[in-house]
C-alpha cells in the first residue's frame, strides 16, 4: 500500500474541474486502487475473475434444493459461455477462469465430522493462492458450490456468534421448512465442533469448504502482489471471516462489490464494516456481483485519470465566502 | 410499453441457468428495457446522454459559491472533453451532447418575479423535446447550471410541502450560513408565488429554470419514441415533479440512476417511490450518475440475451421438495 501515491492522488483530485468531493465514492475508489496498485494513475486493463468451485458433503442432509451434480454441470456451463458470469465478465471486459477444487470431490459432512483434513484444507488454500495472476490490475473472487451457503452460515455463527437460525438463509431457493432444517444442521455442527471454536483457522477447516479456503488463499496472494480485490457475495465474504478474526486489516485491499439477498449477508457486511458498492438483490454467486461492479471502478479511474484541471480548462474556482 | 414482450421476457428468464430471481434487480431492469423498447431482446447500442445547461437569476442572491460564468466555462469543458461526464460517457460507450438553453441567458430571480415568461418556459420544454434522438435505445438526462439546486429545492417545497430549510442543501459546496440564506431565498419565493401553487406547470414556470423545463420536455419525448430514460440526480428528479403531480405514471419509463448526496434527493426519491440504482454520494450533476449506471443496464441485458437455458446447458433443475 503506497501512501505517497495516495497523497498525490488526493492532490490531483483537488484541482480537477468539479466541486471538491462531488464525485463521492468514485474519488475514494480511485484512491484505493492507486494506493494498492502503487501508482498515481490506476489502471484496470487486466482484470481477473476466478470462480472457485467445490462440493459439500453436507448436501446429503438436504440443505439445498439442487443436487450436487449441478456444481459440475455449471462448471461446464461456465466453460461453454452460457452462465450469467460469462455475460457479466464480457460486459466488464474481464478475464474469467474457473478453478475446481479437489476435482469437485465433496468435503465431509460438517455436521458429522470436520469438513476437511488438514492436508485437504491447506491444499485448497494453496490452490487459491496460486490461482492469482501476478500481473492482474484487479482480482475478483467468486464461487460455485451447491450447498455452500451452509458452511458460510456456519462460519458466521461460529465466529460472530448466534445460532443456525440467525445465519441460515434460503440459498438458491429453500422453502421455510428447508431453512429450518438448514439451521438445525448448522446447530448440530456448532455443537459437534465446539472445542475447535477458539482457533479461526480450525473453524475454517471444520466448518468451511474447499472453495471457501481457496478464496482465503487468493485474497492473500492478491495482497502479496499488490492487487486490489473485489469480493462477491455472502459465501465469499464469509470465507474471509477466519482471516479477519486473526488480522482485521486483511480486507483493506478489498471492497465488497454488492450486498446479496442471502439473509446473512447484510448482517455480515455490517459486522465487518464493509459498505457494498451495489445493492441489487443478487443471490447467484459465480462472482456475478463483483463482475457487475467492475465498470464502476473503471468510471472512477476514468474520471481521475482523464479529467481536466481548473487551470487546464480555464474554469473559475469557488469563492470562499460567497455570501459576504 | 409492450406487455406482450414483457411476458416473453419473463418466460425466458424462468428457464435461464440460474435459480429463479437470483439476478435480482438485473431481471427487473431487462424487463423494463424490453417493455419500453418493445422487444424481447433489449439493446443498448445507441445510448444518448444530453446535458441541458442554463443560468439562473437567483444566483445574484448568493445561493451558490460559484459565479454564473462557470456554467459557460463548463460547457466549453464538456466540448473539449475535460469534464467528469466526458470520461464517464466514454466509459459507458455513450454519445454525449450539450444543449444550451436560451444561449445561457439567465432566468429572472425567482425570489423577485416569475423565473420565466410563458414563451421562455414553453420554448425550453420544446428545446428539450427536440433534443431526443428518435433512434436512441436509452436516453440519459442531465444538467449543468450554477445555482440550479435553488429552483430544484423550490419546486420540491412548492409541490411536496415544507419550507426552504426542508429542501435547501449545500449544492456545490455552501457553508452553513450559505444554506440558511438559500433557505430564506426559497421561502421568499414561496411567499411571492403563493397564488400560483395550485397549477404544477405554473409552479415550474415561476420557480424552475430553463434546463429543468427542457428535462421535462426530453423525458416526454423519450416516452413518445419508446425510449427508456435514466434520470440523474436531485435537479433532474425535481425537474420532473410538476409532471408527476399531473400524471404520476409519467416516470414509468424511467429509472433513477443514483441517490445524490444533495440533501433533498433521498427525500424526493422516497416521495416519488423511486429506488436509485446507485448510492455513491455523487453530487456533481452533468448526468454523471446516469452515465455511471449505464454499464449496469448493459449487464442486465447481457445476462438476459446471452445466457443458456437449462435445456441448452444440460443442467439439472431444482427439486420442488428437497427436504422430504
Amino acid at each position: 500500500r503506497n501512501r505517497t501515491c495516495g497523497n498525490r492522488i488526493r492532490q490531483r483530485d483537488a484541482v480537477l474541474t468539479k466541486p471538491p468531493g462531488s464525485l463521492g465514492r468514485l474519488e475514494e475508489l480511485a484512491l484505493w486502487l492507486g494506493e494498492w496498485q502503487g501508482t498515481e494513475r490506476p489502471t484496470l486493463d487486466k482484470v481477473q475473475i476466478t470462480i472457485f468451485a467445490g462440493n459439500h458433503g453436507v448436501v446429503q442432509r438436504g440443505v439445498s434444493p439442487w443436487p450436487s451434480e449441478v456444481t459440475c454441470q455449471m462448471v461446464a456451463n461456465f466453460e461453454h459461455g452460457g452462465a450469467a458470469i460469462n455475460q457479466l465478465a464480457r460486459n466488464a471486459e474481464a478475464n474469467l477462469n474457473v478453478v475446481c477444487l479437489q476435482n469437485l470431490q465433496a468435503t465431509e459432512d460438517l455436521s458429522q465430522t470436520a469438513a476437511m483434513t488438514e492436508d485437504g484444507f491447506l491444499s485448497a488454500v494453496s490452490d487459491g493462492y496460486r490461482a492469482v495472476s501476478k500481473d492482474a490490475d484487479l482480482f475478483c473472487a467468486g464461487e460455485m458450490g451447491i450447498g455452500n451457503t451452509t458452511p458460510a452460515a456456519a462460519l458466521c455463527a461460529a465466529l460472530l456468534g448466534g445460532s443456525g437460525s440467525d445465519w441460515a438463509g434460503r440459498g438458491t431457493g429453500l422453502d421455510d421448512k428447508g431453512v429450518q432444517l438448514k439451521a438445525a444442521v448448522i446447530d448440530d455442527a456448532l455443537t459437534l465442533h465446539g472445542s475447535a471454536m477458539s482457533d479461526p483457522l480450525e473453524v475454517a477447516r471444520c466448518l468451511g469448504g474447499y472453495e471457501l479456503a481457496a478464496i482465503m488463499g487468493s485474497v492473500l496472494a492478491a495482497r502479496h502482489h499488490g492487487i486490489p480485490v473485489l469480493l462477491d457475495g455472502f459465501v465469499c465474504t464469509a470465507a474471509m471471516l477466519p482471516l479477519v478474526k486473526i488480522a482485521p486489516e486483511v480486507l483493506d485491499h478489498t471492497r465488497l462489490s454488492h450486498c446479496s439477498a442471502e439473509a446473512g449477508h447484510r448482517k455480515l457486511a455490517k459486522a465487518l464494516a464493509l459498505v457494498p458498492l451495489l445493492d441489487f438483490g443478487l443471490r447467484l454467486g459465480e462472482a456475478s456481483g463483483a463482475a457487475l461492479a467492475i465498470p464502476l471502478l473503471r468510471g472512477a479511474i476514468a474520471c481521475h485519470n482523464g479529467m481536466a484541471t481548473f487551470a487546464e480548462a480555464a474554469v473559475s474556482q469557488k469563492s470562499d465566502s460567497p455570501t459576504e
